[in-house]
C-alpha cells in the first residue's frame, strides 16, 4: 500500500545508540574471547547479573552526572518501586554477591562481559550503550589481591597483541595524593581538587606546566589563562619533588623503576598518617610485581592515577595505549585510557552489616576494539556461493543442487555458505546482488546447460580483475573470463569451486 | 564499620530478572554458536542493534499486555520523546532495514542473538528479560523464503542433538483460517477467535474436544465448563474434515504427508478469496520441502498454528520439542513451543512509501537451553589448581611459582587455572576454598618441604574417594592418601599435576 510521508514512522535511533556490523561484531568477540582466556587462566570464573536492578541497589557513584537520575536510565516498576538499566558492571556485581554470601568461595574471583547504559549527553565517540568486560575479586583484602588485577590486565593486553612499551598500566591508591597533601598542609576542599587536576597534566605538561597549575596558573599557547591551586611555590615544589617528577619535561616520559619511584616518596620527608599507608599498599603492590616478574614497563606506580568513580577506596589502576595511529588522511589518532579500576571496600558492604574488601578491573571494550582495529588488517567475512535462478519454474531443482551442495561442502570442510537467490530479479539483479554479498562464485544453469547435464560457474573475483585488463565487449565475450563449465553433479562443482575459494 | 540493619541496603533483584552461572553462560553461549553456524551456512549475515529504541519505531504489536506500556519498559528522553527497551529483535530489525535500505543487498538475510525485555508480571519460569536468537529475510515475497527459514530452522534443531521425531516446526499461514471461515460464513469478530482457540487445542483435546469447542462447549474432566464458538453441528463438521482432522484423537497425533494435507484441504469443497491465496502459498511451501528433502516429520503443514503476534501478515512458523523428560524426582516435564516466526510485511513498510515483503524466525534460547540441560549430563569447568599460602612471608616465592606454573601448563596445553590463594585465612579455610573452586589438587610448601627443595601435591578428588573408604584418622594420616611429594621445579610439578587432570 502507498502511504503519504505525514504517515511514516521516522527510522532513526535516537543519539548515542548505533547498530553493529558483522565485522565490528566479529572483532569484538575475538578480542572478547582473549581476555577471557586470560582471565580463566587466572582462575577468574564466568557470571552474569541482568540488565535491569532495583535503583538503590546499583546507588548513585557516578562522576560527572550531567543529567537528572545522575546518569541513569531509570523507571517505575508496577509497584512504584525505580528501577534502573545497570550503569557499569561492578554494582550489579556487588549485590550479587552481598545476596549469595554465604555459598560463594571466599575470595570470589569473578569475570563479565556485557553492556552498560549511561544516560549521558551523547557525542561524537560517545555512546550512551557500551560493552565492559570486567574481572573481580570479592573478599581479598591484601594489595597483592590488587597487583594481581594489574597484572592480569597486562597479561590481557600481551594477549591482544599490544607490544612492550605500547600500553602501561598506571597503579596509584587514593590515599597517596591525600597523604601528601596532608603532610603538606593542603586544607580539604576545592584546591585539593585542583591539584589532583594539575598533577593529572603531567604527562601532557611536564613538571613546569603542573608546577604552573599547582602555584599561580598557567597560560597556554593559544593564550588561554588556567587558574593554578594556589598552593605556596615551595609547597608545589615538594610536592613535585615527592612525586619524583622534578627536572622531567613531558616529552621525556618518566621512565623510572617501580622501586626508584616509591624512594622518591620515601625520601621526601614528608609524613601522614594516611601517606604511610599510601606508602605500604604501594610497596605490597611493588614487591608483588617483581615477585612476578613484571616491570614497570607493564604495570608502573604512577602516582597522577585519579579515577572518577566514587566508589574507590584504596588502590586504582588505569590501562593506557601509548602508541597513535596515523591515518590514510594523515589525522593521528590516540586511545589513551582503555581500562581501569580500584579497590571497592564499601560497595558489597553496603548490603550487610560489615564491609567486604573488593577490588576490580573494567575493560572499555569499544575504545579497545577500535584501537586493534586501526592496526588490523579489515577480515571481511567469507561471502556465499550463490546458485542463481534463471529458470522460475525450475525452482525446486536450484534448491536441491543448493542443498546437496551446502552439506557436500560443509562435509568437504569448506567453510563457505551455500544459498539460492529467492528474490524476483532477473540475471543481471542476482549478479549485483552476488557482488554485494562479497560472493566468491555464482552456478548459473539456464535451458541449454540443462539440457547438456551442465552448470556454469563464474568467478567473481577472478572476474573482476580480468575486467580491468580486458578492454573491448568483444574480447570479453571471446574469452568469457573467470567462468568455467562442468557437470552438473555435486562432486563436479565442489572440485570446481575448492580453487575459487583457496 | 559496623551498620545497623535499617541503614543496609536490601540485596535483592526485582521479580522476573536472575543471574547467570558460568555453567548456564556456557551451555547457553555453546547452543548459540551451533545454531550461528546452520545460520551462516545458509548465507545470512550477523547484524545487531542497540537495546533502546525510540517507542514510535518499535510500534506495538504485542500480545496479551497486561500492564500499562503494551508489555514494553519505556522512559522518557531529555527531549521528552519516548524511548523503549526492544521487547524483540524483530522491530528493531525493521527499524534498522528501513534506515538503511539502499545500502543493504536484497533480499537482505541477516542473523542476530540478543537480550529482550517485557514488561509484564513475571511468573515461575517467566522472565522479564530473555535471550532471542532471530534470522530474517527482508525483500524476498515468495514463499520459497518462508520455506527456507523453516528449513533452516529444522536444520538447526538437527544441529542441536534433537533427533528426527523430538521436534517439529508446524507451518500455516494466517490467511488460512480467515478463509476457511470466509467460506464457512463465519462472521469476523470474537467468534472467529474462539474457533482459533478451539482449533489450536486439537493436540491435546483431539478432533472430538476440538468439535464441541466448535459448537456448544466442553466440560472437562475436572467438570469445568468451557464455552464454545456456537458453530453449527454441520459447519463445525465441515471445517473440522477440512482441516483434515476427521476421526483423530489426540493420542494418535496427526502424521499426515504435507501433500495429504493440502488434498485434504483442496477436497473439502469450500472456497474464498483468501482461502484459494492461502492454499497456493501453502503448496508452495510444500514443493520446497520436497525439493530440498525436508518430510513432514521435520517441517508440517498444520493449520492449528497460530502466533501472538499482531505483525504477521502470512505464513507463521512454531517449532515444538515433542519429547519430555522425567526429572528424578518423578516428575514430567515438557518443553512446547522454542521458536516460532512469520511474515510481516508491513513491518519495514511503516517507515517507507511502499510496504517490504520480509519473514524472520526466532529461537526462545532459554527454553531451549531448559531443554538442552534437561537431557545432558553438567560439565563443570575445569576448577584451578591453587598454590597455597603456608608462610605468609615467603609470598614472593609462592607468586613465582603460581605465575611459573601458570605459563608452563599453558605452554604444554593443558588449559587449566593456576591461581595462588589470596586471601587471609588458614591452611584448613584454604582447602575449603580448593574444595569450593572444584580445584583438581593444590600445591602445598611449609618450611620443611622448602628447606628440603620440595613442595606436596594434594590430588583433592582421589582424595574426596578415599576418604570414603578410610575409616580411622590413624589410617589416613599413615597414608596420606593422594598426596605426593615432588622437587620444587616448575617441570616436576608439570609432570605430577598432568596425570591428575587427565
Amino acid at each position: 500500500m502507498a502511504k503519504n510521508k505525514a504517515n511514516r514512522t521516522k527510522a532513526h535511533l535516537p543519539r548515542g545508540f548505533a547498530d553493529r556490523s558483522a565485522g565490528d561484531i566479529r572483532r569484538t568477540a575475538a578480542m572478547i574471547d582473549t581476555i577471557r582466556g586470560i582471565y580463566e587462566r587466572w582462575g577468574f570464573e564466568h557470571v552474569e547479573t541482568p540488565f535491569i536492578e532495583y535503583a538503590d541497589a546499583l546507588g548513585k557513584f557516578l562522576p560527572d552526572a550531567d543529567r537528572p537520575n545522575e546518569g541513569v536510565f531509570a523507571f517505575q516498576d508496577d509497584d512504584e518501586a525505580w528501577l534502573s538499566l545497570r550503569y557499569d558492571l561492578t554494582a550489579p556485581l556487588a549485590r550479587m554477591v552481598a545476596e549469595n554470601f554465604d555459598r560463594l568461595p571466599k575470595p570470589y574471583k569473578s569475570y563479565r562481559a556485557g553492556w552498560v547504559f549511561r544516560n549521558e549527553k551523547p557525542g561524537p565517540g560517545r555512546f550512551r550503550q557500551f560493552l565492559q568486560c570486567d574481572a573481580d575479586i570479592v573478599g581479598a583484602a591484601s594489595p597483592i589481591a590488587d597487583a594481581e588485577i594489574c597484572m592480569m590486565a597486562a597479561e590481557a593486553m600481551d594477549a591482544l597483541g599490544f607490544h612492550s612499551g605500547e600500553y602501561v598500566v598506571r597503579v596509584s591508591t587514593r590515599a597517596l595524593m591525600d597523604g601528601l597533601m596532608d603532610a603538606l598542609a593542603v586544607p580539604p576542599g576545592p584546591q585539593r581538587l585542583t591539584v589532583l587536576r594539575a598533577v593529572d597534566k603531567f604527562d601532557r605538561l611536564g613538571a613546569e606546566g603542573v608546577g604552573l597549575l599547582l602555584t599561580g596558573g598557567r597560560k597556554d599557547e593559544s593564550g588561554d589563562f588556567t587558574p593554578g591551586a594556589g598552593l605556596a611555590p615551595d609547597v608545589a615544589e615538594r610536592l613535585i619533588e615527592a612525586l619524583g617528577l622534578t627536572g622531567q619535561s613531558a616529552s621525556e616520559s618518566p621512565k623510572y623503576s617501580n622501586a626508584a619511584r616509591i624512594d622518591a616518596l620515601a625520601n621526601a620527608g614528608l609524613s601522614s598518617e594516611a601517606l604511610d599507608g599510601a606508602m605500604e599498599t604501594l610497596s605490597a603492590i611493588t614487591g608483588a610485581l617483581s615477585a612476578t616478574g613484571f616491570g614497570e614497563d607493564k604495570v608502573r606506580i604512577d602516582p597522577s592515577v585519579v579515577r572518577g568513580l566514587e566508589y574507590y577506596t584504596g588502590p586504582v589502576f588505569e590501562a593506557e595505549l601509548t602508541f597513535s595511529v596515523t591515518a590514510p588522511d594523515g589525522s593521528v589518532q590516540r586511545f589513551g585510557s582503555v581500562g581501569g579500576g580500584g579497590r571497592y571496600d564499601g560497595l558489597v558492604g553496603r548490603f550487610r552489616s560489615q564491609d567486604v574488601p573488593a577490588t576490580g578491573y573494567s575493560v572499555g571494550v569499544s575504545r579497545m576494539a577500535a584501537a586493534l582495529a586501526a592496526r588490523m588488517d579489515e577480515m571481511p567475512a567469507q561471502g556465499p556461493v550463490i546458485v542463481t535462478v534463471m529458470d522460475r519454474e525450475h525452482t525446486a531443482e536450484y534448491q536441491r543442487l543448493t542443498a546437496k551442495l551446502r552439506a557436500a561442502l560443509n562435509r568437504e570442510g569448506l567453510s563457505v555458505p551455500v544459498e539460492m537467490y529467492i528474490g524476483d530479479s532477473g540475471m543481471k539483479a542476482q549478479l549485483k546482488y552476488a557482488d554485494r554479498r562479497n560472493s566468491p562464485c555464482v552456478i548459473i544453469q539456464g535451458s541449454d546447460e540443462r539440457a547438456a547435464g551442465k552448470v556454469q560457474i563464474k568467478d567473481l573475483e577472478a572476474g573482476k580483475r580480468a575486467a580491468e585488463e580486458i578492454d573491448s565487449r568483444e574480447d570479453w565475450v571471446a574469452a568469457r573470463p573467470a567462468q568455467v563449465e562442468v557437470e552438473a553433479s555435486v562432486e563436479a562443482i565442489v572440485a570446481a569451486v575448492r580453487p575459487i575459494l583457496s
